[in-house]
């Protein structure tokens, strides 16, 4: 079984937990070996849920913030054991969960250990099942057995935003918008009604959709209006009566999901839309006193984020949230996924300067 | 196992031939008491190659005409056994079979036992898998073997047609139209290109598109140009990379299989074409004296078929064809598929009077 010495650096600390393979459903002996290093740290009070570690300091402060990462990657593509590689004569370590996110990872557990006295109290989060369905998630799964840990006055979720600061994310919504039509055999297709080519508006609604860019609390988010996915069609000589196109709607955070339900509604007005996921997105949170400190401190400009991650969850339960951590979030889930050892440090550098107690 | 008594009337026969269930793949308990049954009959010749019968009349005459008809069904759902129904006063019978295409075949079994001397020789074909891929037709398996028991002055296919005579078949041809794009996280759609959007325009020239109606010698041919599915997409959160309609064309015996893949490619100019399947129409096949003579003696006008049927086969082997049998297609393949009495009576007649040698 492996261990972890929390003693080296986050950048040695990224390649050995990425050694150890932790796709979703396989992240216990990860979670394990995290369990075992945190509980031998006197300055924690370590809970464990599944493969969940939570790690808490009690210092007595006034303000707490809650610091998070999930430990699960997607599947391995021939990319682990990691390797060191140079791009333009920067060093980067290659390799599955190098950006998404074991260098964020990696980072707070060197921090955990390092940090026994700090300027606030800290609740630190691993946690797996975040690459797969939302009700699979080891928060979702914490949130309702023991929300009382979720406690705080700020959150940082490690995901990768190439170490600057991404405030809130964009909403998500799935729908299904179907056309009807009438069977027939196609010899005789007159006698039918096509299910496919009364599709054809709503491609072109979405082909011609123009999606907009709104500023929210001084950030501006980028929506998008997708299909990602269409069928129809039952025989090579059979006249469709069903065609369904699935549309991913991203919208910004000031829209509430009743909001982008009934923007949705009115793009394919006339059609039948049936919602099959929903997500509210995140308001940046950047407006509190100690966000704009933990700003100052890292010395970030923050950046709107496009996609839904665990911030929304913090920011649903009244707790501001914002993504740090290193790595390029295009190449999350890339085959090349690589992350630079430059950005692992510069993270690991503005969390300490923010929470060491000097 | 089931014998056929061929003294019973078409009627009563269409019953009997209908309560043996022959979906395709199981159509060797109905081949077994076919061929029983014909062997017993000392004026044919019984040639027998899997579940298709071949019995042929060979009295030396100057033509011979070839009668053929399928004895495979589609799947049953619940319309097996059959029964008597009225419909508006008229008597029907009702359940899987009996239009598509067992009354056919029970008229061509009556009158092979019936008609001991005939005005010209006749061979008389019964064979399976005509409801599943052309490859698995019992005829394209016997026009490979024995080709010359194809020979003959004219065709006349049992498929349901009204009672009245349908003349050649519309061509058929399936081609694959597919759009490409980009990949990428749905975050972040403006980093990919959408392949769903961009198949709106194939589905728009489908929905604008007006098929010709074409005169072919003397019969009016109606054309369709339909999808008949659609698929793309890779998952809930990804902009495709690529989306697939697959069209289907039914084109008049005019045109010839060059001429519609032509024709389908300049529809869908600009787009990625891959031809799958391709089949000629027929001619109608009745501007020869045997073909006016068979005309005149049922009493027929003759109109377009519209769906493919194996006179196409019989048509590029040289023989014309025609479809001629009780029933109405609208209903084949049909949960409440039923045949005419008075359609089974008219077309026994039909052929009688034709084909005896009075």
């Amino acid at each position: 079984m492996p261990t972890l010495d929390l003693s080296l650096s986050a950048v040695d600390l990224t390649r050995v937990i990425c050694d150890i393979p932790s796709v979703s459903d396989d992240e216990t002996v990860l979670a394990d070996a995290i369990h075992d290093a945190v509980s031998a740290l006197p300055h924690l009070r370590v809970f464990r849920d599944g493969d969940t570690i939570v790690a808490r300091t009690d210092q007595g402060r006034a303000q707490r913030v809650v610091i998070a990462g999930h430990i699960d990657t997607v599947p391995i593509n021939g990319n682990v054991p990691t390797r060191d590689v140079e791009i333009d004569g920067q060093p980067f370590i290659w390799g599955r969960g190098t950006v998404d996110m074991k260098a964020g990872v990696a980072v707070q557990l060197r921090l955990a250990a390092e940090l026994v006295a700090s300027r606030v109290d800290i609740t630190w989060m691993w946690y797996d099942h975040e690459e797969v369905d939302a009700d699979r998630n080891g928060l979702t799964r914490l949130a309702r057995s023991n929300p009382e840990l979720f406690a705080g006055d700020f959150a940082i979720l490690g995901e990768p935003s190439n170490g600057e600061v991404e405030g809130g994310c964009n909403g998500n919504l799935r729908v299904i918008v179907r056309t009807h039509g009438v069977r027939a055999h196609s010899a005789r297709a007159w006698i039918g009604e096509n299910a496919i080519h009364a599709a054809a508006p709503v491609l072109s609604r979405l082909a011609e959709y123009r999606p907009r860019e709104l500023e929210v609390d001084g950030l501006v988010y980028r929506e998008g209006l997708n299909a990602v996915r269409i069928r129809g069609g039952i025989a090579g000589n059979v006249i469709p009566d069903l065609c369904e196109v699935e549309v991913n709607y991203r919208f910004a955070p000031s829209r509430d999901l009743a909001e982008a339900e009934q923007h949705v509604r009115d793009v394919f007005a006339g059609y039948d839309v049936e919602i099959v996921d929903a997500a509210a997105g995140a308001r940046p949170g950047l407006d509190s006193a100690i966000a704009r400190e933990f700003l100052g401190a890292v010395r970030a400009e923050p950046r709107p984020k496009y996609g839904w991650t665990d911030v929304a969850r913090f920011s649903a339960m009244g707790v501001p949230a914002v993504n740090y951590g290193p790595g390029d979030p295009h190449l999350a889930h890339h085959d090349e996924e690589r992350v630079s050892v430059a950005q692992i440090e510069a993270v690991e550098r503005g969390l300490r300067e923010w929470l060491s107690n000097d």
